[in-house]
């Protein structure tokens, strides 16, 4: 390559950090672009009454899936369902989802077809349409880039920005049960010693083989701004809770003891002898969302958890920026939440 | 793998037989999707007066793009231009812009700016937003994934299907430029034997470093539906006529001679003993608009031509589907037009 290079490699950038300068670069070219790079998806303007949102999501053998331990249908579903977690963390319904593929010259076109089944599933669930994509070979490895678009009422879509000092911060479902569910499908495949089977393995590898994308919440968040911020659960607690204290310019606490882990995840836990709570920090994927709404909503929300069938836990407080990022431990102690996420250009 | 796999690879299907497959089992699921794959971008609903148009493209290190002899900001600059000129091809104006890189560890934050920058420079000049994008690390080499999203009045979207028997074949600017530009730059680095540089040796390498999309031309085709169906040339003139003749259900006579064919690729062919018809029907990435039009519209031709500043050529006329599609050469012979474009799992 012609240009020249700095010494300095990408880990000295971070993932993170390579996010944070394309998006100053990319500053917006046009009205059109309510909120370019940095969020979950992009809010743009197509038409009076709604914003549409798009979102981009790479997923690459060896990096964000092993064959090894999965099938290419559970690939597919994972693929999409982490797309349209984007849209649902945006308050948007998810319309149309386009499939990039790289495909290996081994691969038979079967192989393909169970790839596409797994797409196909949460599209069908979500009244998504498969609406274009592009194939090529790769030399190595199954390549995906799939990307989607959604639809928001104007001025409704939920950005990692607006949470406000006091709000109270929930969460959907449980974390950490995909973090689980990852170790046990890898220790199986290492031959790693694993607690006698308790009943919980099940349940935890299909929250992470088959995630539920909180579309129904999200669109009912986006309602009069319910949320003031939303963000999905995809790079574990710790990261995300940190991607809305930076956009919000706020500070954080969050109570260990109510983070909600479910009995299997807490079962796992004790016979692997981890901290669930870690599991929960620091375990993505589980897209579950998170958001911050005002005190007053205590009501709604229990309301909302009944109509809804899904539990909303409030796990913490959006404090000062001063405050720093704070989770409360058991004992009344508390510990500077950093941040566990996976970055892909990390030194460590 | 757990799932059953046939013994067939994906070369007995070829990429465009999986294209086709994939088209069908993705039937819309809603009244939204006015075209899903099988055209150079979705066509979707999205406002009363406008039409969405989405299309994504993958380019991969070894298999869409070199680094031995071009630069990461020729391959953003290219592959922007792959996707804008998907929308050119619909008569939509290009407005966003979605990029997901996986890059190799060994790259330092200034090749990732390099290529950016290759993105952002013909972004810039058709005014389309860079909104989102994706990163990851590769194992081995780059990929990248471009989606881009247009507009367009809603049912003047110029797709493949829609050519009519007596239309004429037009074609903009002129083929095979970037294919013996592909292979002037391949030869370099393969220390080929060259014929003496006669001049066109810049013009050709620029050409397909730097292809121009052909956005204005194809959204004055679109208005009052000028073009009856279009295609951009990225699989070469033989291939792409085919797509025109398959979505339509005709065939096509194209004149040999009449082929515009550059002076500098002529000069080219000769000297390296080619046959510059075959570099136009083979060679793909030139981004020219393949169109027909009504036999009463010459004239707005000649004028277009002259206001854009647009060479358009007539190269032919669209026949009956039992005519076939035929290749007139200069002694009055004809041959069948054969697609020799790039397919990804093609056996040949």
């Amino acid at each position: 390559m012609k240009q020249a290079s700095r010494p300095s490699k990408l880990q000295s950038l971070g993932e993170f950090g390579l996010i944070r300068e394309l998006q100053k670069h990319s500053h917006s070219l046009s009205s059109d672009v309510i909120q370019g790079i940095g969020d979950d998806a992009a809010i743009l303007t197509t038409s009076k009454n709604e914003s549409l949102l798009a979102s981009t999501d790479l997923a690459i053998e060896g990096v964000h899936f092993d064959l090894a331990f999965e099938s290419l249908q559970d690939v597919g579903f994972r693929t999409a369902v982490a797309n349209i977690s984007d849209i649902a963390a945006m308050g948007g319904t998810p319309k149309f989802l386009l499939v990039a593929l790289a495909i290996p010259g081994s691969f038979s076109p079967q192989q393909v077809r169970t790839l596409y089944q797994g797409f196909r599933k949460p599209c069908q669930q979500y009244n998504i349409s498969l609406v274009g994509g592009d194939t090529s070979s790769s030399k190595s490895g199954l390549f995906l880039c799939v990307t989607i678009l959604g639809q928001v009422e104007k001025k409704q879509a939920l950005t990692r920005r607006g949470a406000k000092v006091g709000d109270l911060v929930y969460v959907t479902g449980t974390l950490g049960d995909s973090r689980a569910g990852l170790q046990i499908l890898q220790h199986k495949v290492k031959q790693k010693k694993l607690p006698p089977p308790q009943g919980y393995e099940g349940f935890l590898k299909k929250r992470h083989l088959r995630p539920t994308p909180r579309v129904a919440i999200g669109l009912a968040l986006s309602q009069d701004r319910l949320a003031h911020a939303a963000i999905d659960v995809s790079d574990g607690l710790s990261g995300d809770s940190l991607h809305i204290c930076e956009a919000s310019g706020v500070g954080i606490e969050i109570q260990a003891a109510s983070i909600p882990i479910s009995p299997q995840c807490r079962a796992y836990a004790t016979a692997s002898n981890l901290d669930p709570i870690d599991l929960a920090l620091s375990g993505g994927e589980d897209y579950e969302l998170l958001f911050t709404t005002a005190h007053r909503n205590q009501r709604k929300m229990s309301h909302l958890s009944q109509t809804l069938k899904t539990p909303l836990t409030c796990i913490g407080e959006i404090k000062p920026k001063s405050f720093g990022r704070r989770l409360k431990l058991k004992g009344g102690n508390d510990r500077n939440i950093v941040s566990k996420s996976y970055e892909h250009f990390s030194s460590t």
